[in-house]
């Protein structure tokens, strides 16, 4: 066996132990969202902490570079090449952070979520500031560590999606923001859809999410769902895991929170088998992962072809549930709501709730704004772009977990789902010329079939550009999500 | 800080990570059997082998042989001591087995449990010699190399009940077995106590056992009680969590599977918090474990006095469930069983389970009695204790998983915990004079708190034998479990 061979394996050997740990760490994360018990919390942390100082250690580990160094020059195959770039990326950056100030980012931002949650509730941004500003202050350390020289909140970004810079999202979202706003206020001059009212059963809710899930091709002999307080999805190759919620008066909460957490599951359950525990054995990035959930969701989902079979679901669920025609359902699951919430948003304001916070967290990693003046800066942009000010900090700039905790650079990766969501529509709309035909008959089977094949299957083997760009036959761009809204709610709207 | 402080310090800190990925691990166990999907089983393996794999190296760190040198000398607390104690043993241990020779065994026994699942299946007792074969052959290795000179089994005994021998064993047996014998011929020549017949809701029999829980102390807002196949315990300080299982038609299995596990998992949570995550935090010995269980489930639960008790909650629970009178539940919750399955057995024959396999196992590790002949010294051994001959391997020596995965030195533990709990049992009756008058009322509280004072909260503090002469006040024997049983059943069948 050549030396580089033999490196070559045992960096795969090392790197297959992190990644089994990874999914440990993962299912702990699951469990603290579902079944652990209330009084473990303090003893989880423990846990949780000392799996990543775990994880850490193997990140940084010495043998990592030197087997490294002796692959520079091999010859190696496109999955080789490939492991070997995350590898490299990830070793890079864990070497780049000092142990210290990752010891000091994580005690500050599990304060801070604290304090975030205390001001949240109290509707007071003031009590938040100082925290926050000692979060900004670290992250921007822990960003110039990670940039080298580069763009400070370019390498906050790329934990998120690799090889993406925040000029180019900018770019990007100065052509969709505009649009967005003309849409949106067209949209809410014109006469709403009547939304669903109603009471609907807790378990039945379960049931029919259950069965829509399946119909969306999510595995259940390598997965699970269960109720937690926010939906997501955790876990790699066999063990995916999703959790929904229900709401006795909003059915389509539970239905579409499913439908978008098997968007991501699907993704991870569809990777190539021989990919497991190896980096490419997961989503390649969270755009590329959100694209996945909201194409299931929204293009997929909230298609007048898919509500109108949902719509028989939902009637052989719950009887007449007060909606008269399936175009009624399906205009109900696409309203717009005049609200302040991100999570809450519809497709047409869901993309400006995102931008919004993306100038706003660039600016202040790059130190053009401060916390101090983040709320007003916030209430003043949300107004323009909305339409009606903010009524009080917790529907504001206090309205998510993100900023607390650190995350820098996550916001954006929404859009960017949206944005490769609409161009892989485009293709696929174009390969399965009879699509609506299927969704009506709930057949998801050839739209599914087709972002696995296309997609999906792929993992980690090509950059977040690269394979959206080859699924969808041309470069990411926002063209096609703003022709699709514009189609869809003009029409729903009649504008 | 003193080199000694700082070595005591370095040494804990790196303990008390190692602990928490024990709980990690022991949650990921608790996983398998209860939640996960079951196409999940290859990919868990990898996970459970990375955790393992991680723990090792951990052990084996030479940074613990160098704190413990720096340490030998050191003027040290009662607790510091302790601590000392058990991380010198474990990492004695561990360095002893060569970690090709961990490896091999565990590929083996992985192998070997599928065969022996696939044997019992078909009762072929021939087809599983091969690989017990083998299994015996290397943990005959594994217990040299811990034995180091000393003795093979007792090296393999000693992972589950530190400071037990073989030697000392035998003897309490040697008086423990021809009592039982008797005792166990006696009852079954005597009119047998009806059985209870009929149907019991599997919802309202996980109601019940939940409340009983609560009645002996368990702590649901550090636990939770799920079903699996095989009740048991797992985790400790502040999440411990146990399972249970339904038969509709014996209410019993449910209820006192529920107890037995109470009694393990009390005694983890009610260990002195401030050795959480330290290696005193949890319970000392498998025997002494099994001492709580056995108290918990058998002299309090099946006592008179609470099976009154639990005679009015099955009534409430069930309604008339046609036993006529608490005595007659008494009696049929105590009731002897013609059978061949350890798990099944009541408190009498119980032991002589045990004994008949630790007899068995000790001979096939020194090599005096051979895999192929296995089944016949079973089978003699068992109608000579039993009366009646085993009618099939799978209800003989393929009955439990144990050797197949090459637990040997771990059944004695069964019945050491049944001698424990007697002594524990003698002691209590007399430290809370009017507890039958509580057990009656179904106020579990005297009793578990005084086990909670006298033996739970000390945890890994003393050595097992220690802890139960210090609570009993006399070193342990096997008297007091004799006399017990002798009068309750005496009683019971009017002997």
């Amino acid at each position: 066996m050549s030396k580089a061979t033999e490196s070559y394996a045992a960096l795969m050997a090392h790197e297959r132990i992190s990644q089994a740990l990874v999914q440990v760490a993962g299912r702990l994360g699951w469990d603290q969202e579902t079944v652990m018990p209330r009084g473990a919390a303090d003893q989880r942390a423990e846990e949780t902490g000392a799996m990543e100082s775990v994880l850490h250690a193997r990140r940084t580990d010495p043998g990592i570079g030197e087997w490294l160094a002796d692959l520079e020059t091999a010859d190696l195959t496109n999955v080789q090449s490939a492991n070997l770039r995350h590898i490299s990326r990830s070793y890079t950056r864990a070497n780049r952070v000092p142990a210290d100030l990752a010891q000091r980012l994580a005690t500050l931002t599990s304060r801070a979520q604290g304090q975030w949650a205390d001001a949240r509730e109290a509707n007071d941004f003031a009590a938040f500031v100082p925290v926050l500003s000692e979060v900004v202050a670290l992250k921007r350390e822990e960003g110039a560590a990670l940039a080298d020289g580069g763009d400070v909140y370019d390498a906050l970004l790329d934990d998120y999606e690799p090889g993406a810079t925040g000029a180019d999202l900018s770019a990007m979202f100065a052509s969709l923001r505009p649009a967005l706003v003309d849409l949106r206020a067209r949209a809410l001059e014109a006469a709403a859809p009547a939304p669903l009212t109603g009471t609907f059963d807790a378990g039945k809710q379960m049931k029919l999410a259950r069965s829509i899930a399946k119909t969306f091709g999510y595995d259940f002999k390598r997965g699970r769902i269960d109720k937690a307080v926010h939906p997501f999805s955790s876990g790699g190759g066999a063990d995916v895991r999703i959790t929904t919620r229900t709401q006795e008066d909003d059915p389509l909460n539970c239905l579409y929170s499913t439908i978008h957490e098997v968007g991501h599951a699907c993704y991870e359950q569809n990777i190539d088998a021989a990919y497991a525990l190896t980096p490419l054995g997961q989503g390649v990035s969270m755009g590329v992962h959100e694209s996945q959930s909201r194409i299931y969701e929204n293009q997929l989902g909230r298609s007048r072809a898919f509500t109108e079979y949902l719509y028989g679901q939902m009637r052989d669920s719950f009887g007449d549930f007060g909606c008269a025609s399936a175009e009624d359902f399906y205009r109900a699951v696409n309203r717009l709501n005049q609200g302040y919430i991100r999570t809450e948003a519809d497709e047409v304001q869901y993309n400006l709730h995102v931008m919004l916070r993306f100038d706003l967290e660039r600016a202040l990693i790059a130190g053009t704004l401060a916390v101090a003046d983040l709320e007003e800066a916030w209430n003043t942009r949300f107004e323009a772009d909305f339409g009606y000010p903010v009524d009080q900090a917790s529907n504001g700039c206090l309205q998510d977990v993100h900023w607390s905790v650190g995350l820098f650079g996550y916001f954006a990766t929404y859009s960017l789902g949206n944005v490769y969501a609409g161009c892989l529509n485009e293709a696929l709309c174009a390969a399965v010329p009879d699509l609506d035909a299927q969704l009506r008959g709930g057949d998801l089977g050839p739209a599914t079939e087709w972002l696995a094949q296309n997609l999906q299957r792929h993992g980690g083997l090509m950059p977040p550009r690269e394979v959206i760009t080859q699924a969808a036959g041309a470069a990411p761009n926002e063209a096609p999500l703003l022709a699709y809204l514009e189609a869809k709610f003009s029409d729903i709207y009649h504008l």
